[in-house]
C-alpha cells in the first residue's frame, strides 16, 4: 500500500514541511521505520529519538525542530494523528462474507448485511446479528443476543442468551459477556445459588479483552457504558455500572453493583468492593483495593484506598520506621538518665 | 407464568399477611419490580425502599411492619425464601435433547438418558455423561471424563481427560478443567516440565466461574468438594484439596497443595502459597497474601497474612507515622535541650 | 506399562543398590506408591516419609540411608532423576492423526507429517504446522499463523493471525496467543483505539498455561525466549519481552515493554509496570507491584518494590509501631514533666 504525503495529509490533517510528493509505504515506531515509512514523536523527549530514526516522514507538534532528511507533518496532538494515520494504512480486513464451514445458524436467527460467521462459529435461535457485525471462528452467540452493526465477535468468545451489544463493540478471543453473577445465600443445607435473571447491556465503541468476564445482572442490567476500553483477564461482577469512555486495564476486578462515572480509570489488578461509587475522573493506582468511594477527579492508592499522596508520604515514613524505633529506645535511655539525676538532685 | 401468593406459600413455606388469591407474574428487586411482582426485604433496614417500592407481594420477616397496599409473606429468613420463590419462576430452561448440528460424540462414550450435546460441542471416547446433563455450545469432554447427573457443561469449557464431576455440578463458560500442573525442575538444560499424572475430582453441586482454571494433580488429586461455589478467573492448582461449602471469590489463586477446611471464604484477588492449610470457617480478606496457616474460624487480612483487627490497628498507626517521626524529632530537640542546661548545671 | 530397574537405571543413569532385576509398574508419590511403584526423596528430610511409603523403589541421593526392603537408585539430584523415570513411564499419548471430525483446514494452510487437527479445530489460510504437532479439538489457527515441529496447541486455544511458534512449545487450554495490545489514544471524541500491527514470537520449549493472554506488539514483536514457563491466567501485554528460562507463575501481569532477563522468576499475582526491566536471575515475590527496574539476582517484594529483607524489617516494625505510638505518647510526657521541674528550679 502506497500513499503520498499529500494525500495523508488530506486525510488527517496537519500542515507539510517538505516534500508533499513523497510516497509512504508503511506506519511503524520510530526505531523499527525503514526510510519510506512514516512515524511521529510526542514532544522534543524524542527528538534525538527521531533524528536517528530512518523514517521519511514524521509527524510531530508544530514547534518540533526541523530534521534533515525527513519531511514532516506538523499538527497539535501528534499521537492522535498518527493514529488516524495508522488507520489509513491498516490493511483492509475483509472477513469473507456469509456462513463459513461447520458454521451453525438457528433458523430463527437474523443476520444484517455484509455479516460473516466463522468456522465452527453458534448463532443460537432468535439472535440478531447488525450489518457489517463479524463473528470469529468458534465464537457462541447465545439465544435471543442482540449485536449491533460493525462489530467484531473474536475468536472462541461466549455470549449468554440474551445479552445486547451496541454498534462497533469489539469482544476479544475468549472472553465471556453475560455469564451468571457469583450470588449464593447460606442455608442450612449450605449455599444455594441465586439465580440471575437481569441481563448485561455493552454500549458502542466499546472494546473487551481477551478472556475477560462481564456477569449478567441479578436483576435488571449489568451495563458498560459508550467508549469505555477493557483490557484482558477483567473481571465485571452482577450488577455493575462501568461509566462512559473509562480505561479497566489487566486483570482488575469489579465485586457486584459497583458504579464508575465516566472517564475513570482503574490501573491493573486493582479490586474493587460491593457497591463502591468511583466518581467521574478519578484514577485508581495499580493493585488498590478500593474499600470506600471514591470522589470526582481524585487519585487514590493503597489497600484501603488512600489519597496517592497519602501513600507515598506513609511509604517514605514506614521506610524510616526501623531506624525510629531504635532512636524511640535511644531517647527513652537518655530520658532515663535525666530523670534519675534530676530525681537525684533532688534527694540530695 | 403467573402464581398466587396462596400457591407460592404451598410451594416455600412463610405464612401469608393479606391477600392470598393475588396473582404474581414475576420476581424482582425493590426497586424494580412492577406491581404484580414479587420481591423482598431482608431487615427493617429496607423499610423505606420496601414502601417505596411497586411490589404487589414482599417476603419480610415475621416482625415487619406491615405496608398498605401490599401482600406479605413472613418467614424467617426471607432472602433464602425469596430464592426459593425465585426458583419457582424461573423459565423452564429446556435445552434440545440430543445431539445438535456440528456435536461430535465418540463412539466409545456414553451419553445417559435426557443428555444435551450442543453445537459443535465434543465428547471423547470413554467419557460418561450423566442423565440430564446438558453439555453447552463448544464445550470440549476429555477422554475417560466422567460427568454425573444433571450437570451444566457451559459453552466452549474444556474438561481434560480423565477427570471426574459429581451431580448438578455447574462450569461455566470458558473454563479449564483438568490442565496439567504448573511443575518445572531446574536441570542444566533450563526448565524441564514435571508430568503430572493425577487427576481432579469435582464433588456434587460444585459452581466454577468462568475462565476459572483447576489444574490437575501431579500424582493423586485435586479436589474440590461438595457444595463449594467458585467465582470467574480463579486459579487452583495442583493438588489442591478445596473443602465443603467454601465460597472462593474472583480473581483468587491458591498455589500447589493448599487445603481448605469447610465453609471457608476468600474474598477477591486473594493469593495463597504452597502447602498452606486453612481452617473451618476461617474468612480471607480481598487482596490477602496468605504465606501462614489459618486456623478456625480466623479473620484475617494483608499480605502476609495477619489477624484482621491487627492490620486496622496497624493501619491506623501508619496513618499518624508521618506525624509521629516529627514529634520524634522534636522531642529530640527538647530532650538535648534539658542535657545541655542538665549539664550546664553540673558544671557550674 | 512395566520395566525393570536395571533398564530405568540404563535410560536415566545412577547406581543401583538393591534388586536391580526389580520390576517396576508405575511411578507415584512416597504417599501414594504401591509395592511395585518408583518414587523419591529429595533428601534426608523425606527419610521418615519414605520409610513409610510402600514404594519398592526409591530414587535417592548418593549418602541417602539404606531402607529395608527398598531398592534404591542413587544420583545427584533424585527430583530431576525421578522426573526423568517418569518420562518414561508416560503413558505414549498418540492423537488419532490427521484431520477430525469437524476439523477445519483452510486450502492454503500447510500441515506436516502426523500433525492432527482435532475435532472442530480450525486452521485458516497460510498457516503453516510442523511436523508432529498436535492440534486439540476447537483450537483456532489464525491466518498465516507459523507453528513449529512438536508442539502441542490445547483444546480451545486461540492463535491469532500470524503470530509464530518455535519447536515443542505447549500453549493449554482456552489461552489466547496474539490478541490486539490493549493500546488507547485521547481524543476530543473520547478514547481511540491504536491499531497494533506487530506481532508474536514464541521460541522453543515454552510452556503456557491455561486461560492465559499475550498480546500482540503495537509494532514489531512481543516475544517469548526460548525454555520460558508460563502459568494460567496470566497477562504479557504488548511489546513484552520475556527472556528465556523465566517462570512466571499465575496471575501475574506484566504490562506494556516490559523487559525480563534469562531465570527471571515471577511469583503469583505479581504486577510489573510499563517499560520496566528486570535483570537476570531476579525473583519477584508474591503479589508484588514492580514500579522500579530490578538488578541481576535481586530479591525484591511489596508494592512498590523494594529488597525482600527491608520489607520483612519494615513490617516487624509495623507491627510494633502501635505501641511505640503509646511509649512516645509517655515518653512526652515525661519530658514535659522534666521540662517542668527544670523550669521551677531555673524560676526558683
Amino acid at each position: 500500500m502506497e500513499m503520498s504525503l499529500a494525500s495523508i495529509q488530506r486525510a488527517v490533517g496537519g500542515e507539510i514541511e517538505g516534500d508533499a510528493d513523497f510516497v509512504v509505504c508503511g506506519v511503524n515506531s520510530l526505531d523499527l521505520a525503514g526510510v519510506s515509512e512514516i512515524s511521529y514523536a510526542e514532544s522534543e523527549r524524542y527528538l534525538e529519538k527521531a533524528d536517528r530514526s530512518a523514517a521519511g516522514v514524521l509527524v510531530v507538534t508544530p514547534d518540533f525542530p526541523s530534521l534533515q532528511g525527513k519531511s514532516l507533518l506538523r499538527c497539535g496532538v501528534p499521537r492522535a494523528t498518527f493514529v488516524r494515520v495508522m488507520y489509513l494504512f491498516q490493511e483492509s480486513h475483509a472477513p469473507p462474507q456469509g456462513l463459513r464451514s461447520g458454521a451453525v445458524v438457528a433458523s430463527g436467527a437474523w443476520l444484517g448485511q455484509n455479516v460473516s460467521v466463522g468456522e465452527n462459529a453458534v448463532v443460537a435461535d432468535e439472535a440478531r446479528v447488525g450489518d457489517g457485525t463479524e463473528i470469529a471462528p468458534g465464537a457462541k452467540i447465545g439465544k435471543g443476543v442482540r449485536i449491533g452493526r460493525n462489530c467484531l465477535i473474536g475468536p472462541n468468545v461466549v455470549l449468554y442468551d440474551g445479552i445486547s451489544l451496541g454498534d462497533r463493540v469489539r469482544i476479544h478471543g475468549g472472553a465471556v459477556v453475560g455469564g451468571e453473577g457469583f450470588g449464593n445465600v447460606r442455608t442450612e443445607q449450605g449455599w444455594i445459588r441465586i439465580p440471575q435473571l437481569g441481563t448485561v447491556v455493552i454500549e458502542d465503541d466499546v472494546d473487551i479483552g481477551c478472556n475477560t468476564c462481564i456477569d449478567r445482572a441479578a436483576f435488571g442490567e449489568t451495563r458498560v457504558r459508550r467508549g469505555t476500553k477493557i483490557d484482558n483477564l477483567v473481571q465485571i461482577a452482577h450488577n455493575g455500572d462501568v461509566g462512559e469512555d473509562c480505561l479497566i486495564v489487566s486483570q482488575t476486578g469489579l465485586a457486584g453493583s459497583v458504579t464508575l462515572g465516566k472517564n475513570v480509570t482503574l490501573s491493573g489488578q486493582v479490586a474493587v468492593i460491593e457497591h463502591i461509587k468511583i466518581a467521574e475522573g478519578a484514577i485508581i493506582a495499580g493493585q488498590t483495593g478500593v474499600t470506600k468511594d471514591v470522589g470526582p477527579g481524585e487519585i487514590v492508592w493503597g489497600t484501603p484506598n488512600r489519597a496517592f499522596k497519602r501513600v507515598t508520604r506513609e511509604l517514605a515514613a514506614l521506610a524510616r520506621l526501623p531506624g525510629a524505633l531504635k532512636d524511640l529506645k535511644e531517647l527513652n535511655k537518655r530520658l532515663r538518665k535525666l530523670e534519675d539525676s534530676s530525681a537525684e538532685g533532688q534527694e540530695s
